[in-house]
């Protein structure tokens, strides 16, 4: 059973509203199915090329959707023509200064200066509509929760000062689904494509599947492995790493930017 | 039947050093079967964050593979890792100046800049070789010719100063065969993807078959339909039609940089 959430029903626009008014607050799992959900990086413009070489050197992760003029917190039109605001958009951001966090905030307008690059990044929740649509339910939708991320020891290819690991999410299936899943997911590029490890979490440097780094821990039946997809979270895991210099922002995990594309769209194009 | 070239049987290592010593001249078609071979853009760091948004925006045209470090000549060692060099590992380059062709040259050396960035982007002849083992004979290589491009009046998504028409390469498949051509090609979207149009030539802005604006006409059979699919000499149509100030050096049609990488990576990843 698919739990629905509040904002289920509601269009891409009617949500960012009310995220910009406070009026829905937490993750945007569940929000507008159908709907592209999108990670989101804010760097400046002195950072822009080299972090665009990384998604570039590590699409899985880091799927670029598009980027925004620099300066412009407005997103490209196709993404949301509504006029809105990467500042105020999504429920939960978190600020980094030299590679640390520096604070989780639910509006960033204060931070925002003129040499911004805002990057927009595929994101799973895309392809968990049509998991769910292929009748491989997502656990964490089942239980209402948000999904389960871990830190990994699978190095990204470095760009300039950007380099770390990898961040994954994962998701519970019983072995004769995951035949199903690879397909379904592999044809999904633009937001992660097919797993990247399944079986041992120990084999990929997790330890303990019940402490996620990012998210919330999820059951697992003992007929199920766990499937591991990269995950939009990496860029924060590699500003961590990597002690990148000056500030960075970034969506807190969970909390994305949901735009008015359509998931169909990133299977056809 | 294919011909094949007299390099049919080079490592693209030793190909790059035919090439680099003045021992192989003109197309690089059907060189190396089996190889990645690239489009190549170079420009002074002023336009590359732009330029790689374009290719974002237009992964038909611009399947952008990786970038140079600014200022280094030589590629990632992924796509060649001999020490190959851009300025004299490709048979012919095109040099522009504001937008117009300042000239033709074998050798880029006396050009080069510090501020130069190079972008190697996705080429259909990664594709042929997938056609071919398909049983979908390739008009251009049975006839010995350079793939037949054309100018069109597909519009690519702007990005910074670079706008401008898509250019498309053409092969003629008889009607029952387009089925395979798509699935064959579409798989492959590293290199261009599937077809962007199939019949008539004037829908897109095409006038004479038999006159394209880049390569070699080829022969089409009564039966036969043309077949396009985008092309990576887009970037230079564009940095015609834009009139891009300053200095650009590309690839001249046809003439691409031979990668060390099995064009089977592309299909996987």
């Amino acid at each position: 059973m698919i739990m629905q959430t509040p904002n289920a029903f509601d269009t891409p626009a009617a949500l960012r509203q009310k995220i910009r008014g406070g009026r829905h607050t937490g993750t945007t799992a569940g929000c507008c199915p159908g709907f592209v959900q999108a990670n989101l990086v804010i760097l400046p413009i002195e950072h822009a090329l080299e972090f665009m070489t990384f998604c570039i050197r590590n699409p899985k992760p880091c799927p670029l959707l598009d980027i925004t003029d620099p300066g412009s917190p407005h997103p490209p039109t196709w993404l949301a023509n509504d006029g809105a605001d990467v500042r105020t958009d999504l429920p939960m951001y978190r600020v980094w200064q030299n590679g640390k966090l520096l604070k989780e905030a639910d509006d960033v307008t204060d931070y925002w200066r003129d040499d911004f690059v805002v990057f927009f990044l595929g994101c799973s929740f895309s392809f968990e509509e049509a998991l769910v649509k292929a009748n491989l339910s997502v656990r964490h939708l089942e239980e209402g929760k948000n999904v389960p991320m871990y830190k990994t020891n699978i190095p990204c290819r470095p760009a300039g000062p950007f380099q770390g690991n990898m961040v994954v999410s994962m998701r519970p299936y019983r072995p004769e689904q995951l035949g199903r899943v690879s397909e379904v997911t592999s044809r999904m590029k633009a937001v992660h494509g097919g797993p990247i490890h399944t079986g041992d979490p120990a084999a990929i440097g997790i330890i303990d599947l019940g402490q996620p780094d990012y998210g919330d821990a999820v059951s697992i039946a003992s007929d199920e492995v766990p499937v591991f997809f990269a995950c939009g979270v990496t860029p924060q895991n590699v500003i961590l790493d990597c002690r990148l210099p000056g500030i960075a922002i970034t969506h807190a995990p969970g909390a994305m930017f949901v735009t008015d594309v359509l998931n169909d769209f990133l299977t056809q194009n």
